[in-house]
């Protein structure tokens, strides 16, 4: 490829728009151009990127025995009907009525079409397993759509749908998809964690996320530092799931419970730092408003330790808090007889429900408000200063430190989301009545799973992960050339050009996917436009060069350029370092 | 590949709903699943082939220098207002509300989104000439939407935009379009023809059709059998627009003007056999209403020879016509005095505007009607028995055998369009303000071209062309695979299946697209799909052959199977029917 024949648009301004690295980086190295918010053109460059990022996938998918079909990206309202999702996905469907007024949606996702499809072409136990997928556009309505690609409305996306006739097929089928994702991360060169997840929105049992490590990353994740890099051998989880090993049992009392005067004390940290005591000694108490049995209002107070956080998805799943919302101070006077900052548990003001976390339960002589104004309460005990909790339950985010349930410490890194597995179940499958004939000849409901990869965000998270201050440094597989040759002087040396085209098209006749500079720019704009796009190596081309008989090559991550003879490039180029297209 | 780890699903009944041969073929065949009105799902099977085309396309786009981009399949309501096209476009425009209230199209094609990209990317002349292209899904809103992929709401295109700093320069890069499209659909191994075009509403200088031939297709087209076969050497043009030679100069008059009792005879066709004439010796009388040169109504009688029909793309392009509407039954009694069956031009009740055909401007001795119930004139001459026509155009369609503009004679045939290329000017670039700095560093406005090639319809037209009572006759290399492997009876016959496995791995080294049919079917039924999804190569590994040393080979289109040796077969599969993939 001759970058003269290309059309290669860099930006010397910093865009003012762009928060994040990766969407600053793409508009500079012109990869994509925005036409509306969420809602982008993917350059010729940028497009280059993208399809080494798809092809990667769809290998693997391949490989995996996965079957690739296309669905359309318009899908009509009665099928959204059948699984109560067109209410209930939110405002993320972008809703569409055509001119005979029919309505349909902008696929978001393609649980609901795929199992129409299956409904329709599976017919029996034997054609199980199957795995469908397809590399396609979705849009979601994000109402804040941002960060270019990384958070676009538009965007492209593999899906992948999995069915199995029982549950011990799914979780096969799930895990080859997991290896698969696997595979696909690390041919992409990317650092990354597969990590457990809740399943939100889409449902079903069983659920990980993949990400790419990036400290931008809008998501928290916990390791244990058991596992390896890349490797899911060690436990693994976004932090709104993630769990640490259960705390010991609980040491018995030896204070007595006092009253302490905290007149302008209206924090955990504020009242241990009064006391002289560590963090952890104090309990802080979050009053929510969750249901009774009846499904009526009831005021719950939540407790976790001091230098804890109450982790909102998992006090979700407490029974009777699925809907929960934090109480107002009305409320908390009523029920607590207080204003916050000196809550607690013990001698309400009515009779409340008390849920304590797993290390609050575990806890003796604890620090907790009073429930007046300007005390708090040392020196408490579970079951002699107030009764047992009504609810023992994990509802707290980890930290870094925290003991793993693997034995070993968990560590917290940023991560970007770039994939999704989930085992389904029969949800989808049961709701829009599909089923196969078991082996018995009975119709039966198959296990479903589904797998999203974000392709055009891995391109956004790539370079969060991977760039320097000088532009992007591709990883070799996702670079939208490996090599570039890059020619001094082209016009008024045609020695120079001339060997440049020649190793330009010795190196592609050697499989290397290479781009000639022949673009006549300054040494300083043509290595810095090669720079910012991020191209793994370099090699410079130039009269004093063909004079010395060398070549001048730098590898992208390189501090130096170093001067190679045609043999040792050509060796340095063919190398673990090089890679073939 | 092996067909029982895809997914093949083929029906066994014919689909009422289907009118087209393709549509019941790739229904029957399951390549594709109906969703809604016009939407599709590809299955496996349809994916692979709809891939090869895809995979053709690009490939000669990318040849003749076209850039690869991917632009959004969501557009922005501003962008359309600028040319003018969010209201002009019309029904087929799919118009969506976002959850903010923003207004949105579907894109049904991309002049404008491409614009705005060149607009922003393109400064100066010396990044002239430039083609971006792009494989996109597109949408439009079909009224009646029909015949499976041919006529779809949501389909698969490739559209290409060049920009070039003049006229000479578009029809450069219009050139090499139109070469590259004589390649794909050579290579697609269609019968096919480029033929002239009318503009429509994309507008602009000059436009070409390729169409596939087939019997059932919607266009007609004419071409001068000058030219050969899949050849834009000859003459052709759709019927909508093409022209024939232009007629000899007028003979002189032999006959009086005289009146002919015609009393049921309202057609041109009675009146020629009353009289024992040729029809060609007759004159049509068309009314109209036009505009005046104030744009006010004006009534117009257009003449073609009785064996021509009036073409109304052409009549609305003789000036003043524009917007021609039939005149209705008052206005003709009001301004030629009779009721529809006898008009003529002769003596009307008022002055009306007269636009004759080339061929009747040419016409001595014709018969017209006398514009009085039951009777005609014959023997009328222009300048003598009425005045010299209005204005003279050519305003009728070809028929067959009339003489071509190059010598030849003209043929008429049916075509599915499945290209279309444009010479569009600065139509776009001008609406939108899209300059580029001249070699004189003044801004000037380019000249574009764009180029459409409907990838999912090329699938439904090459099934039009080719098919029989048994299904689908792929050309090879748009084939699902190119070469099956049957085998009978595997699960009894271990030693035929592993011949089988190994020789479909021997073709697939050999680098054949090859398909293993190990599903374990019997051979009626396993044949019947494999004639079904039209794979142009069979080979049946059976445990008779394997004791004879032979196999059966039989070619899609030949009638006889023949046993093969070895040696012979892999010879006859690597030869010019052999298509590697």
């Amino acid at each position: 490829m001759r970058l003269s024949q290309f059309h290669l648009h860099t930006e010397k301004e910093t865009p003012a728009e762009a928060e994040l690295a990766s969407h600053r980086l793409m508009l500079k190295a012109g990869m994509i151009r925005k036409l509306a918010a969420g809602i982008y053109t993917w350059s010729p460059l940028g497009l280059r990127v993208l399809r080494k990022v798809e092809a990667v996938v769809r290998e693997e998918m391949d490989a995996a025995g996965a079957i690739e079909l296309l669905m359309p990206s318009i899908q009509p309202r009665e099928l959204w009907e059948e699984t109560g999702r067109w209410e209930k996905f939110g405002g993320q469907l972008l809703k569409i009525r055509d001119r005979k007024d029919a309505e349909y949606a902008y696929g978001p996702t393609h649980e609901e079409v795929v199992t129409d499809f299956a409904r329709h072409e599976l017919a029996s136990y034997r054609q199980l397993p199957v795995t469908f997928y397809q590399v396609q556009t979705k849009f979601r309505d994000e109402i804040r759509p941002r960060f270019g690609v990384m958070r676009a409305r538009e965007f492209l996306m593999k899906d992948a749908y999995s069915f199995d006739v029982d549950a011990e097929g799914m979780a096969a089928s799930y895990a080859k998809m997991h290896a698969a994702y696997t595979r696909i991360f690390s041919r992409l060169g990317l650092r990354f964690r597969a990590v457990l997840a809740d399943t939100g929105a889409i449902g079903g049992d069983a659920s990980q996320e993949f990400h790419v490590l990036a400290d931008s990353g809008e998501d928290a994740i916990a390791w244990s530092d058991t596992g390896n890099d890349n490797d899911a051998a060690g436990y693994a989880a976004n932090v709104e799931t993630a769990r640490a090993a259960a705390p010991g049992p609980r040491p018995a009392a030896t204070e007595a419970m006092r009253t302490i005067d905290t007149p302008t004390q209206r924090t955990c940290e504020a009242v241990a730092e009064l006391l002289g005591i560590p963090l952890q000694r104090t309990a802080k108490s979050v009053a929510v408003v969750g249901h009774d049995a009846d499904g009526g209002p009831q005021f719950v107070v939540v407790l976790v330790r001091g230098d804890h956080e109450v982790n909102e998805i998992k006090l979700s799943k407490v029974p009777g808090l699925g809907e929960y919302r934090m109480a107002t101070e009305a409320e908390i006077l009523e029920h607590l007889g207080s204003e916050p900052g000196f809550l607690g548990p013990v001698a309400p003001a009515k009779p409340v429900r008390v849920v304590a976390d797993l290390e609050v339960a575990a806890m003796a002589d604890f620090v907790v408000g009073a429930n007046r104004r300007g005390e708090h309460l040392a020196g408490v005990n579970w079951g002699r200063d107030l009764p047992e909790p009504d609810a023992v339950a994990d509802v707290r985010s980890v930290v870094e430190g925290d003991r793993a349930e693997d034995g070993g410490v968990l560590r917290l890194m940023r991560g970007i989301e770039v994939g999704h597995i989930f085992q389904l179940g029969r949800k989808y499958a049961e709701a829009m009545g599909c089923t196969v004939l078991d082996a018995a000849g009975k119709a039966a409901v198959p296990m479903m799973g589904c797998y999203g990869i974000g392709v055009s965000r891995i391109v956004a998270a790539a370079i969060e992960q991977n760039h320097d201050d000088a532009g992007i440094v591709w990883p070799e597989a996702m670079a939208p050339w490996t090599v570039a040759v890059c020619v001094i002087n082209p016009k008024n040396d045609p020695a120079v050009a001339e060997a440049a085209a020649a190793l330009h098209d010795e190196l592609a006749a050697r499989g290397l996917d290479v781009v000639l500079d022949d673009r006549g720019l300054r040494p300083g704009p043509m290595f810095a436009d090669i720079e910012l796009i991020g191209i793994p190596h370099r090699v410079v081309v130039s009269g004093r060069g063909l004079e010395a008989g060398t070549f001048e090559y730098r590898a992208r991550t390189a501090a130096e350029a170093e001067n190679l003879e045609r043999e040792a490039l050509l060796e340095r180029l063919a190398g673990p370092q090089g890679s073939r297209h």
